[in-house]
């Protein structure tokens, strides 16, 4: 059997899924056969050679049209894009593979885990930091309960790029397009982490804060408003007692791509940086501190399929594991997690956040 | 001038003044000359054991005699002894350097701070940590403002030395003692660090923890309740409009002692941890990443006064420093900062966090 | 066009090369067409997996034959199987890329760099370490002059597959296959790069050593003798007068594959890791330490071809960068470094080394 | 029972030394009563102050006088400066504590040897850093085969304050003075640290360098040859089997006191640097990694004579605790390591590189 899959959005993610497909065959052999069918997108110029460069057979402006025609939906387009089409393709009976945050919205989030629900395929959001490596060995860690009951919790996204004021507007910045901004964009991984890692967040108290209010259109002489955070944080309660402080930023000055998480409980700790994924620093039973482990180790998850000890991977792998456990979800008629309930989950996290920074008080997530 | 110096207090900061003012002939020769008077404290005999070891004239268990006797009187008991001899002090013309935080209480500390704005001498609140060198050079270069618009702010303490739940009780177990857990003990350093670089807090939200409600007695078996927090969070907002996140906590597996402070503005950033106090991680104009800097320079803040260029310095030496811009500031009859006034502002900042999480809302802080 | 490309070899090396092969398409659109012809080897069955899961379109057990067949032939054999193909293929107008160490004997490697110079085709010597981006970037500031006049240089290369004196036997550890063991498998690059980075060594002196005589074989109750090196060190000069270090081992417990190079001049200084590959450690004119630098930029080597800043890369992509390169030179026909005399320089290094240890003297390098 | 301690020599070595005398009675209260007797040197009027800011009871232009007189004589004058006095003392029946390295030339280390052995008295050789806590409790996991045979040794001491060629002249540049320029001043100590944790060197292949030939005096026109090294490189092998690589230089920019060792075994390997002397990296059985041991915990070496865990010390509680052991030794009449014979024993290596430098060859130590 081979599944045909069909992307919407050729450009950034597009880019990084469409090499994951490709990459596939070689080094995840029992991984299903696929075919990158056709790629959707509006621009038909810029679609056409994005195919031509991404490898796909032919290209579509409607992306109706292909949620019929193909076995796999991906959907990588701004954020206000992924309800409509998500939905109709598993109504459609077609598998949808939908990048983070699921919705701009909260409500539009429920619709898309309501579809997911009432259908006999997989849903699945890209939440691809769950497959590092390291993550992947962290949450086996935890799961043998070698950190004991875990207190306390820190998750921050540091990157730089809106530092300068006239660093030039983007979709990113426009609350109907993004929903909004670090929240959505960094906050949704390390909320997603989180909740893979140590469990639900039951309630939280949270900040928004946007420094720069209007940015410059690039190629004009105009200013759009900026709409969305440009920074969030958060105290956090989990279910199990742990505590946790949340973040993250455009505006963190010399931090390119910094997601850090650390947990500590009472028999050990970790902590991961995104900046050396190949990195876990841990500290368990017979430690006096913290242990730099290099992931890479034939028996670490994935490893045995890349190379040998110590030949560090790089970001883009967590999209090649991804999209092999998605894609074999897919084949098996098996289930996939993070599913659109594991995005709502996070989006309701979000939403609570934005809620509690409005009201300036804490909100339980029911 | 000799001046006589009494001192409240012979255990951990007892010895860390004591230290100091021993140090201060042979490194800091335009220091005042100090003569260690009497050591205060009710236990007689152990009283006399330390101030042998600790090269004090005479020792007193009544303090209300030594405030008299002394030129400056050192109060570095526990926080519910901070208020009433550092107030007699102060009214009887004697200069008062008392440990953090100021007291157990908002109000004691507001009347502390009353009795020092109606003293003629000075009242120093002994956060040691601003004479880290580092932190100095720090101060320095965010008030030349090479760091420009301070946007995040991030300050946490971490120890361990309560994961276990058999650690024994003792008075920072008490509310009535200490005022506070972490919150008092660690937070205080950080708030006052914070303020002291960043500018004041506005408004917070914070949130209290107490994870063992109990604990045993030393040599006994009995257990005494915990009646103040293990952790605390918050979320601040400054003067100047940064954003921050703090946290402190006494079981954060695999920290000992590190308090950490990280600072992004819109022209740079910089980062300290306390376990690594003569390193201080710039990232200024020019840098392309965090550079570590070894502030052991002869034209560092105070390292002319050591030893030459990448010989280290400790924890005890930020006590020798502020022992001699206080006592210098006694002998001038100058000012002194960090004084009451500094403890006062970080200890309502304290109080907010508690009110803060008792009410479930952020609060200002008028 | 499209260039045929044979490559010999299937395991580590060949599955490298073969997914930089089929990786340049999406990455880098101005490469060369390819086309995976044949994969070459002699356990038929072997082969024919392999040229399925790595994209070839035939196999051949008959190097002979399919370096007329191709435009580009790939020796990544055993060390001992680099002279005979690679000469032959440059004598029938073959371009060739060569694995490293070029040849088991410096006779040998001498022979191959003279069949390069007859030759109208590149030769290249597949030193990948060069194409790491952060390598590059260091390049560029040395070849800007600011790091001075360089007067230390370290580069050593550390892992521990070997440490356990039960490690099964393999072809690297036999003198005839591999020619020699650390020195030539880790201590190759290690030359090189420094080779590249710095300039010629004129003097060294060289030291071997066998910590472990027999090893078993995998599947027997049998041991085979260890004939080459367990770990080399060497001392040596450069042109321009900086004076190294050099050291690389299979037997550093703890270590991976963690080559390091450290380079300091009268104006500056740099350190790299391979470990964290996508960092550079530099102190430069105006810095007081040094500042870690994730060269993950879009201007920064390579990186326009890849992900935004931040999105740090694998071990994996120096083959993509080099096998650009070399594919693109063969294209133009026009020169690629680091060609065979790259490699021949390298192995006269090597071959000194051995030389110096057999003495217990320093050599010269003509 | 005091001792009274004559020092020869007031400037960096006396201030470090002063010191830790000053604070024995607050720390080791165990230690014997010490008086600072007499501060010997040749400008009286330098002298008188240094006296009164070290505390010293008087002053001395003549040695002779007063190894006579007191019961311990320090000699931390210049290298040139180390043999005779300390003869004549040791002749005297009076307890010698001599800087490192031992003598400028190895004639002289033998004689100064010679006379401790004929001595009642200890001599001992002031290698401070054996008394870093983090060295101690590497030496006691080493002593207790936590690292197995022991295969690579890697030691360098990197400074920079002479990368700048117009740097003045010092005694530390001439060779009649200094015996040495890195190699004795930097080398002596990493030599030491390496056979104290690891055992003898038994054979070496050394290299001297001198980058700038001459340097100005301060406040004169003239300038002065430079007679010494610059920077020295060695291989070496050790008893018991190690192989390694040391290194010293004045000229690694950006490094200010930098002095590491690695050692790696067959069980474990660990590694520390000087810049961090509170922690010590390990990996041990059952680690995957290096793992950061801040050793401050109560049990680990003299560190319960200071302050609670992670509160770090400083490079100057190197010479409180080596000053502690000698003169308890002293006192009790008992060994003291290291001795004049460890002493001689790290001037046997210095000299042995000096002399494979010449010959361009290997050397043994018998």
């Amino acid at each position: 059997m081979t599944l045909d899959v069909g992307v919407l959005g050729y450009r950034f993610m597009g880019k990084a899924h469409a090499n994951a497909l490709a990459r596939l065959p070689m080094f995840f052999p029992d991984a299903p056969d696929i075919e990158r069918s056709v790629l959707v997108g509006r621009d038909e110029s810029a679609l056409s050679d994005a195919a031509d460069q991404l490898g796909f057979d032919a290209i579509s402006t409607d992306w109706e049209e292909v949620i019929d025609e193909v076995d796999v939906f991906y959907n990588l387009g701004p954020n206000h894009v992924h309800p409509e089409p998500s939905i109709a393709a598993l109504e459609a009976g077609t598998a949808v593979f939908c990048e983070k945050p699921l919705a701009p919205t909260l409500d539009e989030a429920e619709a898309m885990a309501d579809a997911a629900r009432d259908a006999d395929v997989p849903a699945g959001c890209a939440f691809n930091y769950r497959f590092v490596p390291a993550i992947q060995y962290a949450n086996e860690l935890l799961e043998a309960g070698e950190l004991g009951e875990i207190r306390h919790v820190r998750g921050r996204y540091l990157q730089d790029w809106l530092v300068d004021a006239d660093a030039p507007w983007s979709w990113r910045n426009d609350e109907e397009m993004a929903g909004s901004g670090a929240l959505g964009d960094l906050g949704a991984h390390t909320v997603d982490l989180l909740q893979f890692l140590v469990g639900d967040i039951t309630r939280l108290s949270g900040h928004l804060r946007t420094f720069v209010d209007e940015r410059p259109v690039e190629g004009s002489d105009e200013t759009r408003p900026v709409t969305v955070d440009d920074a969030y944080s958060a105290q956090a309660e989990f279910e199990g007692g742990a505590m946790g402080t949340l973040e993250a930023t455009r505006y963190a000055t010399g931090h390119k791509n910094d997601h850090t998480i650390e947990i500590e409980g009472s028999d050990g700790g970790l902590r991961f940086s995104l900046e050396r994924l190949n990195e876990l620093e841990v500290c368990l039973e017979g430690n006096r501190g913290y242990e730099t482990v290099l992931v890479t180790d034939e028996d670490d998850p994935y490893l045995d399929h890349w190379w040998p000890p110590g030949h560090v991977l790089g970001w883009e792998h967590t999209f090649v594991h991804e999209n092999y456990e998605f894609l074999s979800a897919v084949e098996a008629g098996g289930e996939y997690e993070p599913s659109f309930e594991a995005g709502l989950s996070a989006q309701r996290v979000l939403a609570a956040i934005e809620d509690s920074d409005e009201r300036g008080e804490w909100v339980d997530l029911e």
